[in-house]
């Protein structure tokens, strides 16, 4: 049997590009012992993938991506065809880690993207599978862990979310309402302000394009922030460091505005507010917070039902477009998670 | 009566000149009620003076010092002379905030610095009394609050705090030595690497002018850091952050290497580190930690007592001179607690 899968086959400068990758056919060998076949259904698209789409991966993080091979470690849904692992069943529908592929042969048990995409059962009662790779799956982990435990969020916080319009972002700014906070949100058009304002809920939102980033940050927090939760690094961090009270917090999820660039910009000038103000900038991925994930999934399992969270989806269709869901993504074309539908 | 007092009479612009400031003979008026009139003998000389000698300190910080005025807020001990205070007597050894002058009229309870130098009276059987404006002072709790609170110091940490052989930097790794760590320090000379490695006994040290940071510190710590007590910045950040292992912490204590450039400089290209490895950079003032006055000065007076811990001070004869040791400080000249005597 053959199966198509998406392979890179020049890391891109700056701008991803679609003509970065190509799409081939590949033999889908047989599952040995322990294993599973999947025909995957969603694979997911996130920003973070661009961190490894170098010859050299950040310290520290997830490994590059190979050229001309199947790129391993991306968050995907999909349904057991052949299993000849204790537990599975074919029809099972399943997350794991091996997306942007028609096909996937799955070792259970083996740990994958910090032990978060594991081979794992979905409980389609709760949400259709593709929320397993947002609100239920790594975007709900991460808003939950960024949020509660590494801002580790107090009575009373003023929070700013950037890129709030986001898989993450959209997350955060509804966990932190349901909690009673304050929630300012920003992201880069109108509509996506609109979507903040009507749809979510926050108090505040502003479209960071539309003028000096400080101006709109104090309209929006005319009193300061107490805790501010990075997607976007650069002058974002830098007008939060200025806008954050006293003992305020960062939790730094990504940076994405800095993810094209060859060499990394410089850090913000007002690094010393940190000491002025005795603020805490933390980072985090995720993944390193996998002990969360049955807090969260239950949390969030709730919300849902409850009706007091929710998502959106930007959804591509055909695992042949998943550079360009990429690309797109990067842009900020989508709302809520990018999805390829394969 | 009358005394002297150093007044600003111009804002520095890059190094600080002692022709920046000027002594003028002023009137002392008569302690009113609750207040006292205290004989200074000794007056601290600290680099995040340097922060307030601009028309407008950083946000959030202690403010400025106004020009051709007394500069209030710098942490100094004496002897009372005449007192309107209950519980302070003539003759009584106190510490206050109120330095860089000969006399002072001080309120009791008045808070000052955050509270750390609020009038006290010294214990002399513990220590010296200008051992209060250093390591039973802010400096030991800056030294105590960053280690063990902001740093949050476990079991097995490798620590590495730069400007080591400091006033603050040379109580933190004895601290860390004494709690059972790694412990490496950096300074600017080898004179104060000696020091380092000899009477404070550290496991390794390096003087950071004599190489490539990144080369000195990956030789001292080739499997990289745990925590970093940054007591410089700039460059010295960059380099920690990179060879910080998953889950390292930064407690910035202060960054010296920028205090004299007039617009602070961009922050670390690296800064992307704290997601990929789970870091976090926390900053901090000792005064925000004033609550951790009673437990370091119990701690410190017992290591000081067993010999466990040991500091040496610098030494400038003549309150006319405290210019030049700030000027003096800044470039590096002391090791240790850099006083005036006055």
């Amino acid at each position: 049997m053959t199966g198509r899968e998406v392979q890179l086959v020049t890391y891109p400068r700056g701008e991803v590009r679609p003509s970065d990758f190509r799409v081939v056919e590949v033999e889908v060998r047989e599952p040995g012992p322990g294993e599973v076949l999947v025909r995957n259904t969603w694979t997911s698209v996130d920003a973070a993938l661009r961190l490894r789409l170098r010859d050299k991966a950040p310290a520290g993080y997830f490994a590059a991506f190979p050229l001309e091979a199947p790129m391993d470690g991306i968050f995907t849904v999909g349904e057991i065809v052949e299993s000849r692992a204790d537990g599975f069943e074919p029809g099972d529908t399943v997350w794991h880690a091996a997306g942007w592929r028609d096909y996937a042969v799955v070792e259970a048990g083996m740990p994958a993207l910090g032990g978060v995409a594991t081979l794992t059962k979905l409980d389609l009662e709760v949400a259709p599978a593709q929320a397993y790779l947002g609100v239920l799956g790594g975007n709900g982990l991460t808003a939950y862990a960024g949020l509660f435990r590494i801002a580790a969020l107090r009575e009373g916080d003023v929070v700013w979310v950037s890129a709030a319009a986001g898989a993450v972002g959209s997350l955060v700014g509804q966990m932190a309402k349901i909690r009673g906070h304050r929630v300012i949100g920003s992201a880069g058009s109108d509509e996506k302000v609109a979507y903040l304002l009507g749809e979510l809920g926050l108090d505040d939102a502003f479209n960071y394009r539309s003028g000096p980033l400080p101006e709109l940050l104090r309209a929006a927090a005319p009193d300061g922030i107490d805790v501010y939760f990075d997607n976007v690094g650069g002058g974002h961090l830098e007008a939060a460091l200025d806008a954050l009270r006293d003992s305020g917090r960062v939790a730094v999820c990504g940076t994405i505005s800095e993810y094209d660039a060859d060499d990394p910009p410089p850090g913000p000038r007002n690094l010393f507010m940190v000491v002025a103000k005795n603020l805490t900038i933390r980072g985090f991925r995720g993944s390193s917070n996998v002990d969360l994930l049955p807090e969260m999934t239950r949390e969030v399992g709730a919300w849902l039902r409850e009706g007091r969270l929710r998502y959106r989806e930007t959804i591509v269709e055909g695992l042949e477009h998943a550079p360009e869901a990429l690309a797109g993504l990067m842009r900020g074309d989508n709302t809520g998670k990018m999805l390829v539908r394969i």
